[in-house]
């Protein structure tokens, strides 16, 4: 059995961490005077029956937040989600139904497509990719190049689009690269000491760039190698001397990946491959929000 | 004389903003062991002496936001700015210099290269739809449709390529569109109202789809009026018709605007050309660090 | 048709600025241990009927932040709004009727009385200046010279009061003064140039001193025009030259605007006429509350 | 020796107080987009000379505020305090010299005065009402009728007017009102049970109507007796009463006292007069800023 | 009648403060990715009955934040409070239940028990000095040698094990000790000078360590004396020094209090013995949570 | 060579994290009014030479949050560290020097003990445990029962008295107890399902209390078991089946671990010896500052 014949539970966002986020969100787009236009021309009392809809297919990522954002600014509004996060969507599918005083329901509306399209964008690149390699034992992983301020929700939206999650900061596992290893000098010896200083709940991974770098880390037992920048020859040799070497080790693809080179890498035999494309540069997913206001 | 003979000074974001950012940024990276690969194999005493690099051509924008995210880590770190905001960057070029404490120096690198990235992604998009309409008046704008909690910096960003902002919430300029209309009925004396309302400071735009609602809009004198996917040869007509009923009337053309379809939106005569893409789904610019540790 | 024979709505506080402000204050008078008078003396269980009444005759503001006070101390505490905001109000009038635990009334009580108190007296300031000027065509507004840390509210004060508003802060309009002017060195050039940067959806006042500085200013266009410390003579003069060289400019006198020489300044045909002193200076309106404990 | 006779220093405001409230002023004021007035008319490198200058006659107060005012724009500006708080100032008197890049200090100015033009007025008036008393022994004190949020900054100012506190939250010290006996049910006993609820380090004030609950809580030695509205005559048998039963018990007079009524109270012999018109009502000081841009 | 005979309420922790620093809690607890091993291993809809008991003897404190913590992972959860905070626990006991969906349940729960097991561990600790002292008329008291951030509730914590508060903080009693008595020279007039200066409701102690220091100081009139490190003999010469000079002055014996010795400390007729132990060195009481997840 | 041979590097705090953390424990004692006793009786202008001594022996931690105390309150403090957290000290150690305004240095003086008493207390109690088992290879390592806002601080103070951590929060390592295996219903089969939740570069503990847990979880390949509440023979039954079944699995003790009983479990063999005793139990360690004002 390997990991990936396991069924997963879909991930979570604890929700003190949603309520917080998206309430600064909408306080930034709030400003001081609250949404004016509303203000002057939506009766107080004018109620709205609203959809989210999807413009584009897709994976969806971000309802907890967008539900979130429009019950902070009335808890009375009512949110019905109709679709999960981590679900493939179609244009027009409607993935939420939403009712409530009109004026509180477009004050929220762009907070909560701004996370939908973000989010929903980073899971629909992941599963993009996802897509390609299927064949193989690969998974697709991201990296720390998130948006700054978002990386619990960016890292969440990888896993809603069936991505595995790499570290989320500088402090829950330790990546050696060609910049840490000076001081101790000798790439095995490093990890050992790093191994020393973290203790046994911390994993230890290291980069390297050519075989022999490979050859000389192996016998320190590094949970994950990092392999960058190898094309699929070199992959597939380093796969084999880990095997030979240690065979324990994870072995983690990166450097310049692409949709139409991801399939080549994930055919080497590696078992994961990192890419941070997926949580910096994926366009957003088109949703809207389709209003009558009664 | 138009606008945009005038030479604009390039824009500044207020440091009480930046450094508070950056702040919150660090805390999500360093979490709560903070960075423990520096910590486990780098001296306390080694020095490092860096660069800060550009890989791909485009537009620089975040060198305060990095500089403060260094700064944040430890006042004594020097860094040398070498190219400023809103300059064209090519291949190699060397944007700063930073002279520190090595473990500092790593500590802060990955927040100041994701702000750098993001942010010079946005103004090398916007610079990239601004080249396309330079023989045209129109200019490019930037919409709501922004990361939450990034809005300030996205819209400098935007800034920095050379685009125009739209407004930075929803309490700083009126945007009335067909969910605001209701009430009032009439869609002159809705504008009308919000005018009323929102008083002497503030503009007012109304987003019409045809040519018959900026008919009837236009004697209520909008400060500008919000073109929604019309295609060319209808826009031609609209600004026509404004020329004709409110010449003082700002003309925005909205909807799937694209790299290959601006220019000839442009070349209509519009004033400005409005676009979520620049914000929500610019790809980063490809910035990296070459550190020297001794 | 004016912008005054319109019936605006009345301004609304959005929610999660109320709430975050409220709890602050909370915070700032129970300290580290609470309200110690209510605890040592008023039984656990004691419930308390309370009401909120006016000692003076004036216009309302607050009740949004009074509520909160009350909720956030206990989410049970019933508050029933009687008056609302923005409504006349004389001594004796009952605004609310509170019901709940004793200790949780008496706690929150100072900080609710606090927020009605300050601004319905500058909401009742700003109606004492228009009731001066109801036969004139000119509006009162509010300035920056607000408390730092309550501008919106002090702002929707003035809106409840029957005022207008001025800018929200340095961000959302430009206002060119005497020092902003020395760069272009031409003031009407200085215009064009403060336009290009801003883009189409800010809108651009500029203050004068003179009838010579006005007529320089004029041909750029300004979208306000404030006519600072001006007689009513010069005002005239400065309106009827407004009228003639760009009609669409509004206008705006300022510099020392009390009660019994406002109506003097609004009869020149003036729009607007701003004063810090409804937001910095006007006394507190009278608000008490009535308990009786069971 | 009397209390008043001893020479006390002036307050002093903690720095981490007022470091956070300058920061959130001023991104109170700066908005998103910061001074776009300034940042699109004065060039990056213009500088600026300014004084800060009082228009009027009073009591100064805020300095500290003021200058972090400045140094949170850009800690190279340079602040020179001329006049310190708690010193009387005169129309024309410069207190404060400042120097630095023109756009900070320009974009400095209005959270500076604001706090300045409030605080000085609360320290002015404070002297005024002080001015009346001093041929007595009284002194004037405030009470928890504060700004929301300000309340630290008010209690200083009235210190730096030679006002007295009174007790600065809910925390500090125990006020029984007619609403906190109704548990014990006797006056004098509730006392004691507040007494053995708060220990040693808590003071306990206790307000009364009348002569009779005067003489009713006496004999319960509390520390203070607010004695609410009396005329001149009853708080001369009031502190008659005190000095036979419990002289060690304090007196504090409150309830609409006025500037031209304070001294009939005071001349009473009582030992504080407390109102919250000094802190609620006082109308700012006008403190300006000339610039010259060079 | 002496203070202890009264029958004091309850502490009561204000929600405001409870509630911002339970979130503060969770979120340090659940980082940036959440309860992985729940999220990984149960099932989401799976629900979760559980209870809080004892293992150990002692006093409870802390459920209103173990109630909050739950509370603010799922406002579903259902915690029913079956002990209340002040109460005598013994092993076994089963102070709460709690029901909810399992994944938030397990969440909360080490936040939960942080809480009650160190604020019950200071309660604990407290009414084992307590215990020790029935037969005098001494109370124990605490210090302001607490964990940062966490003096209101471990000040609660006192309480709850029946210990008196001593000042919260730097602000809201005198505490006069040898560093400041330089400045007039003189400790009764140092006492003055202190008077003056914080006015009428707070209090002023003064600690001395020798019977020619307290005989210097009792003129004064000083409100407290912190007698430190004396031994019993001492203790008792100073007490009587008191009743002689000054009877109204409390007295508060401090210095290396321990279990087996405080009984002889207040048997020498002190009121008040503080410690720092009972907030700065109790070890936790020990709470569980037994789960069946259904 | 074992991880304990070689040396490691002392931990660091992130600056961030300590400035923040020091500012609200100066406001949290501060207050509204600040250091009353020293502003009303220590001369503004009076300079203070301070050392920092201790009054027994330990292990020394905290240092930087001191610096950091002083540093707040005025930067102009001189702060010289004279002892390196993570040394032993000894009654009389000097372990700072500090010069500044006397006020200054009053009014910090006990937060910065606060911090250094409670971490020093943490890290000689670790100390005091791994003294205890210098002879074996196991480690002392600590939990997540520590005090609520302070696990970082508290986790640090154990790394300077020679501990391991254990994870920092429920998401940076998995540990699978009891209650979390019913949805699989197989122990091994939830390692593995977690194992594919996580991802490559978590850790993975397993919580077992018998040999049968043990052996049927050991094929899954956990990173590390936990053997909770074995005495020492089943602990070596425990430790020879790990060796057979899969060595490269690490062991870890807890439960009831005492200072008497710790050196009996470490010769086991096992790995690790977890206990919540050092971070929520552990005494303060006396330190005291001495003051000299001029």
């Amino acid at each position: 059995m390997t990991d990936t014949d396991l069924q997963s539970y879909k991930p979570e966002l604890p929700s003190v961490m949603v309520d917080d986020a998206v309430r600064a969100a909408l306080r930034e787009d709030l400003g001081r005077a609250g949404d004016i236009t509303t203000l002057a021309t939506i009766p107080p009392d004018a109620m709205a029956n609203v959809i989210i809809a999807s413009r584009e297919e897709g994976v969806l990522s971000g309802m907890p937040l967008a539900r979130a954002a429009f019950r902070a600014i009335n808890p009375d509004i009512q949110f019905e989600t109709l679709i999960d996060d981590g679900d493939t969507i179609a244009p027009g599918d409607v993935v939420a139904r939403i009712k409530g005083r009109a004026r509180d329901v477009l004050s929220a509306e762009r907070v909560a497509l701004n996370y939908l399209g973000h989010m929903s964008g980073i899971a629909t690149a992941t599963a993009q990719f996802a897509a390609k390699i299927t064949h193989t034992n690969a998974r697709v992983c991201c990296t720390r190049k998130t948006t700054p301020g978002l990386r619990a929700f960016e890292k969440y939206a990888v896993r809603c689009g069936g991505g595995a999650n790499h570290r989320f900061g500088l402090d829950d596992a330790v990546l050696i690269k060609d910049n840490h290893i000076g001081v101790v000098g000798d790439i095995a010896r490093t990890v050992e000491t790093a191994r020393a200083y973290v203790g046994h709940l911390v994993k230890i991974e290291v980069e390297v760039d050519t075989l022999e770098q490979l050859a000389s880390v192996l016998p320190a037992k590094p949970d994950v190698v990092l392999l960058d920048n190898m094309d699929a020859a070199t992959l597939r040799k380093a796969i084999a001397l880990v095997k030979k070497l240690n065979p324990s080790t994870k072995t983690e693809a990166s450097g310049g990946i692409k949709l139409d080179t991801i399939a080549e890498k994930a055919e080497t035999g590696v078992d994961y491959i990192s890419t941070g494309w997926i949580t910096h540069s994926a366009p957003v997913l088109d949703l809207g929000l389709d209003t009558s206001i009664v």
